[in-house]
């Protein structure tokens, strides 16, 4: 019995989410019956963050512990042999301590929100982008996200559903960048909310409209009211690109 | 009428290619269905780059000869609203000079091919790039490209149905570059041969992986000879980027 970190991309859009649901297609089910076909049994993948429907990873984290004795190396192309064709990859497999655990032991999420902004919808990119057709201010984006940055109460951008205990969160970075015809949101927390970084990337769009300020972002995050939310942004656009330990 | 230039988009993995044939989806048919349903009648669509099945692009031209005055902007709106759900979009529309033709007043094509050099096969950029498993050699594909560029009989990367009348072109870029966990060539000409780009990516590769030198592409390339050419690139990794006038 030894334990295993995977890291794993994935293209988020024919799966319900990362976490196995009853009747619909998971991230976390798909690698699980990879790795049940490789003869492991009674397994369970543990993940860093559990993506929603839709939303892409480039560098999800989990472990798992298994049965056999596999060398790194080998049981990352079995599962990558037996997960196909599913849109799922491991890009990385390292044998870990027992106490590491995927979810609980990390230090800090980094997720990337693309925006395509520009007025023909995507193409190539289609599923992979938040298509907004007229222009946005980048610079306005990204000063009323600093507004956000900190130690806060983020009431206001979370899902009703978010089984969190807190709502207070530090957020570490939430930087907005214009790359070419795209409007790239950065953000990094040790942890977050369920639906968080969609409802900030949300409600930075309309600043990103001029339809708010950073004052006015400022008085919904203090509103602690999900009234005070924007709309929550689609999660096409939505990467969990990396995550720290 | 009038005549339209247009600029655009696709994904070409659900295509049979850029052009109309009988019984099979095709980026051109895709096109101009999208603007007959608009009112118009008799339309042929004639594009810069017959692009075969399954290679992309991001900035392919065509042209086309209008009954209706439509202006640009309200033009590249209403086709891009009837294409969908097709993975085509329009990035741009002008009016241009009825001597205009995409096809024939093309000076340059700038072609991309993207191969993602990683053991791990891709998840989000599947059908996206060539995905070759090993490590290969940007620099040593890079010097055997020089050997290719220029003034030459391209037969050897030639494609047994190409109609071209010779097969002697000038290439005047083809570069090789690592960019991250890609290799990516860029090729540049006035035109190219049916095949050309995937011809001269597949013998690129084996330089890659130490299989073949640049004399050895030299001796490929004087030998005129189908035969001497390397396994043809798959289309997953082709774009048509952009043409000049």
């Amino acid at each position: 019995m030894a334990r295993y970190r995977l890291t794993i991309e994935y293209d988020g859009t024919p799966f319900a989410g990362w976490q196995r649901q009853h009747g619909q297609p998971s991230v976390q089910a798909a690698l699980e019956e990879a790795i049940m076909r490789l003869g492991e049994e009674d397994l369970t993948l543990s993940g860093a963050g559990r993506t929603d429907a839709g939303v892409h990873a480039m560098g999800q984290v989990a472990h798992v512990d298994l049965q056999k004795d596999w060398t790194p190396d080998k049981l990352m192309g079995a599962i990558n042999a037996q997960v196909r064709p599913d849109p799922v990859s491991v890009l990385d497999v390292a044998m870990v301590d027992d106490d590491f655990h995927a979810r609980f032991s990390a230090t800090a999420r980094h997720y990337r929100f693309r925006i395509l902004d520009r007025r023909p919808p995507p193409a190539l990119d289609r599923n992979r982008v938040w298509w907004v057709p007229h222009p946005l201010d980048a610079d306005a984006m990204h000063e009323a996200a600093q507004v956000l940055v900190g130690h806060h109460d983020f009431t206001t951008f979370r899902s009703a559903q978010c089984q969190s205990k807190s709502p207070v969160k530090t957020l570490d970075r939430l930087d907005v960048v214009r790359e070419g015809a795209e409007v790239v949101v950065y953000a990094s927390a040790r942890s977050f909310l369920h639906n968080q970084v969609r409802s900030l990337v949300g409600t930075l769009k309309l600043a990103g409209e001029g339809k708010c300020s950073a004052a006015d972002v400022r008085a919904a995050l203090d509103a602690a009211d999900r009234s005070a939310c924007g709309p929550v942004a689609p999660p096409d656009g939505l990467y969990l690109m990396s995550v720290d330990y």
